[in-house]
């Protein structure tokens, strides 16, 4: 039994302060807003995020100091663009013995740099690859429900990520570890693009054939754009890349694939991020890819082609025809190059 | 424009045909039935396969000695079960200039070939290596329509590959080559086992989540499987591996899913194929590899699971509860390690 603190209580960190309950520790799970943690302690729902009931080891906190005080792991799970203003109010509480966890997915916009990366930043006592990161394909409601999920940890730091690994593994919750950050950081963010990506395809009329062909060469895509930032190649077959791009691309619950919808069915881009009414990190992210490939010249055609439709006014319609016209090729060619490169020395 | 035989008026057979004569091409479809014959050339109809208008480039023939005279190419679109017969038909008839391709995916029970091994086991002037195989993730009825589908076509020989290539690629038919004539097979065939294991999860009531690890993780297996027979590991994230997987997995259309669907209800597995009234080709292949897993001594988790509920009366939910509690491991170790033999070379 361990003390853990739990920063943002929207779904997903509602459902991973259940399975440390589960797990029989004791949670901490921490709001900015009073109201929210009175409400949690008081009804033990929190409604408007989770539809699940609030086990009696978890306390809901306002009060950032009393919640991490004492505890052996803080998770954070708030919002990319949240990450560094929590933190940094973090920073004069914190331990240096404390493990920090995330579990959140995005590349800042302009500086891209990955959430972890942001994290050691802004801690004092802490570098960026001392942060574990915990990714996966995981709708929060399905882990509320106890249903069968898989998750990756990842730290540079074996023992940290071993900790984590036994803080949060249980029968319905099986944790695998990593230790490539960056592919687990990256694959978790990149994926967004792809999910826009079918949503478009969907959008558009197109098939299962034309989906599954546009996630497959998106893998291929966005495993090459990782590996020429240093990741794996392998970190983008397990489950926070390929498992988590299958549950984002079928999924007509993800944020990304819906906003892919309805540019695919003939809307703007300012009309659809109006009607969603929230922020759409893949939409963010194309953009930081698109930035990288050229950096690294790395090819991302498919990446290329969402940003024209994106930011550049291209029809959905003519992006699919260029994408098929291109020259006969191998598949496979350069992802093999990759990886020989990376194993023959 | 080449003249090119299609052996089998299936679905799948019929959407390669117009693809073909989408190209230009004079193509001979061929079926062992006079009446659908006859009726394919006078209604330009093959209802009860597909939906679709048949063009007036092809020509049915029930006659198999007509249908190859003189063609360029001969594709064989057969149930696996009749490959044989069907290529010993083909024998005396065929000139060795002819190109060979196939369109079917399995593994023939007891032997464990595939179906290049056994086409060019029947075929006297043609050993098993000059065998095109063409595979990918596709729906007959979306290729019917035109909309954008992708395959790959696999040869030892590059001449071939590439001829197979141009028979078939245009604007909405994209096609990859790939030299790895035994992993293109292999996925197309094994990927079936995690398309019972998928229906099987949500048969049982589970979720997105469960399915997505169900997947990934069936994925390294069968890519686990597949490398330990000789194939390339890089095959199985392709679009005959990864791509079909998805659809396979993720369409309700799929017989294996369905099958694995009845049987996460509590059927029994004589009820379930009494009730599909067809072959599920995904029973007989978790036979195989489970034969072939023991020989070459690779650990099949999901497989040997799939194998328990199938053949040894476990109930499906035990199965799942076996999976989730296993040995804390890291992941990807296994086919990390793979890949660093193969390529370290």
């Amino acid at each position: 039994m361990a003390k853990v603190a739990v920063l943002g209580a929207g779904s997903w960190g509602t459902a991973l302060s259940i399975v440390l309950a589960d797990n029989q520790h004791e949670v901490r799970l921490w709001t900015h807003r009073t109201e929210q943690a009175k409400k949690i302690n008081q009804t033990r729902r929190n409604d408007q995020y989770l539809d699940a009931v609030i086990p009696e080891a978890i306390t809901a906190y306002s009060d950032l100091k009393q919640a991490i005080a004492g505890v052996t792991a803080v998770v954070f799970v708030v919002p990319t663009k949240a990450i560094r203003e929590v933190a940094r109010q973090v920073d004069p509480l914190i331990s240096p013995e404390t493990t920090i966890i995330h579990a959140s997915k995005g590349i800042e916009p302009v500086t891209l740099k990955r959430v972890s990366q942001m994290i050691g930043e802004e801690l004092t006592a802490f570098k960026e690859e001392e942060i574990v990161v915990l990714s996966g394909p995981s709708h929060a409601e399905e882990v509320a429900l106890r249903q069968p999920t898989t998750v990756t940890v990842s730290s540079v730091d074996p023992d940290r990520a071993r900790l984590t690994q036994d803080l949060f593994i249980n029968e319905s919750f099986r944790v695998y570890t990593s230790p490539d950050v960056l592919g687990i950081e990256l694959g978790g963010a990149l994926k967004n693009i792809i999910a826009l990506g079918a949503g478009i395809s969907d959008g558009l009329g197109y098939g299962d054939n034309a989906k599954a062909a546009l996630m497959t060469r998106g893998l291929a895509e966005i495993a090459r754009l990782g590996t020429s930032l240093g990741a794996n190649p392998l970190s983008f077959l397990g489950l926070p890349g390929v498992g988590d791009l299958i549950v984002t691309c079928t999924s007509v619950h993800s944020r990304n694939w819906r906003a892919g919808n309805l540019l695919g069915k003939g809307n703007k881009l300012e009309d659809v991020l109006e009607q969603m009414g929230m922020v759409v990190e893949g939409v963010r992210t194309v953009k930081a890819a698109y930035q990288f490939a050229k950096e690294q010249q790395v090819e991302m055609p498919i990446t290329e082609g969402i940003y024209q439709v994106l930011f550049e006014g291209k029809q959905p319609k003519d992006v699919v025809g260029q994408l098929m016209s291109r020259n006969k090729r191998q598949e496979m060619d350069d992802l093999a190059q990759l990886l020989m490169e990376r194993y023959s020395q």
